[in-house]
């Protein structure tokens, strides 16, 4: 069976006069976009700018929620009780779906953002909660989460409920020998060399796997590839990764073409 | 022909530990709800709260967006851009939409908050703008804003674009001669005398009109009365407008209900 | 020698339109307030009230900064970079000093708000950090935190460090056999009986210390009882414990008459 | 007599995990900085940052309080009541002295931002107002407002008043037969030229005047000239301006020096 990958990266995420990001750099390599809706990053402006960027790029849209911490970019754990981090998801979610049925375009997936997302993978039953809430209100989005070393039991639950699950991992990202993303306060978290980055995508793809910091082999069921382009270089490292994939006649496609 | 009329409120304005009018009071007494959206007034739990109120009471729910202007509840005018004032009010109107969408429930109407409310009022261009977005983005909503003495211009824009337009009056709230609201800062401004304002209310809508701070009759085509739960006082005047429109056999109804 | 206790409560919870607590009603009854500082609570009008009003009723002022989460009014942990938390509270406090300096008055003391204190409660360094911060910024004012069973190692570091320490206790809360607070999510942990809590506010005085939950008792240095002003009923609670502090000769007086 | 001439730019304008401006690029070159307050820009860690970088550069230092309206930028006009703007100003600049407290640092000034200050510049009884408020709050800081060919009146009132007053020119804009700002909305607003930008900033100075649009002479009493650091170019406008006064034997020096 042919392999499909998505590549997916955070978008809209400037503010007022504020920019952050180099959508227009990073928009050609990649099939979905994650948007920020408000709370942490990005403002209606720039959510309907970010909208049309990707219907022009022929991308397709999720919804990036996130924490109520602009200062904080989202990166700071708020311990919100589950009720208000439920509505704070809908609120958000309904936010930028006003500006996709403003294009008549379709919400593909949810991906939650930065301290949310990290909070959540460790909370299987609230991401489960947010997960279902999603699926009835907003007409079953593809749920991004993260590929560990194990996540069986997410999956058959999510498959049981009707709930579509996507998974992603990180290229530039080592990952522990249970197959979890390693903490970025340890050396060597983050990859840095451009032609290994993308080695390692294609090989994540390729093998459904990849080789932990210790060198052990973590097998992981893989949909989509995280990428970033928050400057010059992370754009970079985003086109050599597509072009990579192309080279190995790996096709890329949104979730939405190949998760059903 | 038989005459309908629709009772509108602002509700679902409280913030946090933050409490602001009676909505559990009012809601018996009104058949459409204004809710505040987050950018003047109310969070996602308080719209999620006060959806559920109103599907309880079977009250048919409108969006109420505002200026971003928590602090000032959005009562003080901002010089917004109309690119992104138009933005403002679609993040907002889908951010209410979402919490609908997780009932099941239709966005009846979209009624402006304020300053807002205000500013458009006098600028026909732009209110047209935003009522063509709205239009175009959330299935056609009903645009709720004021009947003054000269809404025949405005009545016809609408009718030719396919925009349904409801028009409201206040009938605790005095008239100028032109029909059009006597400033607040004027003595006299807000009736509160309940037998009267009552009186009044039955009057718009079977004589079609009211009469100014002078005596002069206003002929008004309206389709919504504003009543108020901001306290005991206002509930009681709002239960009184109910009482006597029964009384007289008018058709208390939903907008949506007699607007095609 | 004689007893001297301070009576806090905090006010100016307000925000624009919406109303908290019963600031007027409280005041008579108290020696200092904790007024809030506009990031879980209050905005510039609301301070600039409060001031006046504490000036009016000659009640002594400290600030009463919290986490910036105005929609979960500062009582959600979040996760801050000390250093962020620090610069966090030097600027509500410096906020609140201007309009102290408005009418020539002095900042009283520190008191942090909501899961800001908590968390600071349980993290010595960081609670050290910023109380030397705030003595080396504002010229030394009080720092106000939790009265236990064993702060002993802080006062002495306090002590060691010039910092002026002031110890408040809960007459309407329960405690553990070590002197901490009953969590709120236990029951009994807050008293509802006037006459009780009046009786325990006398007892931690004269006898410097309380009973815990399970009938021991806990000495502790108590500087400071902690009052409330939300509703009718909390008034009364602290028109209670005022009157029967007088009762027994016991001498109000706000932190700075007798911390030295 | 001796010119003297102070350099003043806006700084601090970063805002969490945004950045904008060069602030460490220009600040060699001025004398004196308008710091962000954190209504429409900033926030503690960048305020406390900023401070910093001005101490170590013997930079004198000013609060640039604004509008509540991050998103906004405070470019926008907001229709705030005067006692409620008079409140936003003392809150922001009370808080910025917080940090100048930390680093026993003096307010040498106040400058208002972006539509604050050009809403100001046309309401004199209501720049009074806050003028005094500063006065007296502050330990009497200048206030520093625009240089028209008109200030005869407001210099009077402020010297009666023992308010210091700072006028402040714009090399790089184009100025009205009125002495008044070229509006940006109208072409040759903004030059472009640094020589031209640096020869007009010393013809300011040493002639104590500029020339308008139309070639006409307008007199002006100029205490401060306003530099820009957003990007590499307007840095270098800074750099030229700096370096041809100096070859023009102009002192440069904080207003403090030569205002009394």
């Amino acid at each position: 069976m042919k392999s499909y990958i998505d590549l997916n990266c955070d978008m809209g995420e400037s503010y007022g006069a504020y920019t952050i990001g180099g959508d227009d750099g990073v928009v050609p390599y990649i099939t979905s976009a994650n948007i920020a809706c408000g709370f942490h990053a990005s403002d209606p402006t720039v959510m309907d700018r970010t909208v049309r960027l990707c219907k022009e790029n022929g991308v397709r849209i999720g919804a990036h929620p996130g924490f109520p911490d602009l200062v904080g970019f989202g990166r700071r754990f708020m311990d919100i009780a589950p009720e208000d981090l439920v509505n704070d998801v809908i609120y958000q979610v309904g936010a930028l779906k006003g500006f996709l049925d403003r294009y008549a375009l379709p919400l593909q997936h949810v991906k939650l953002h930065g301290a949310l997302y990290n909070y959540l993978v460790t909370k299987e039953e609230l991401l489960m909660k947010v997960a279902r809430v999603l699926r009835d209100s907003f007409g079953n989005p593809i749920f991004l989460t993260l590929a560990t070393g194990n996540t069986d039991k997410l999956r058959e639950r999510c498959r049981q409920e009707g709930i579509r699950l996507a998974l992603e991992a990180f290229p530039d990202r080592a990952y522990t020998d249970d197959g979890e993303l390693l903490s970025r306060k340890l050396p060597g978290a983050v990859l840095k060399d451009h032609e290994e980055i993308a080695r390692r995508a294609v090989e994540m793809v390729v093998k459904k796997g990849l080789e932990s910091v210790t060198g052990r082999w973590i097998g992981m069921e893989i949909h989509t590839l995280c990428l970033h382009g928050d400057n010059r270089e992370s754009i970079e490292a985003a086109a050599n990764i597509n072009r990579l994939l192309r080279e190995n006649q790996i096709q890329m496609a949104p979730l939405s073409k190949f998760l059903t």
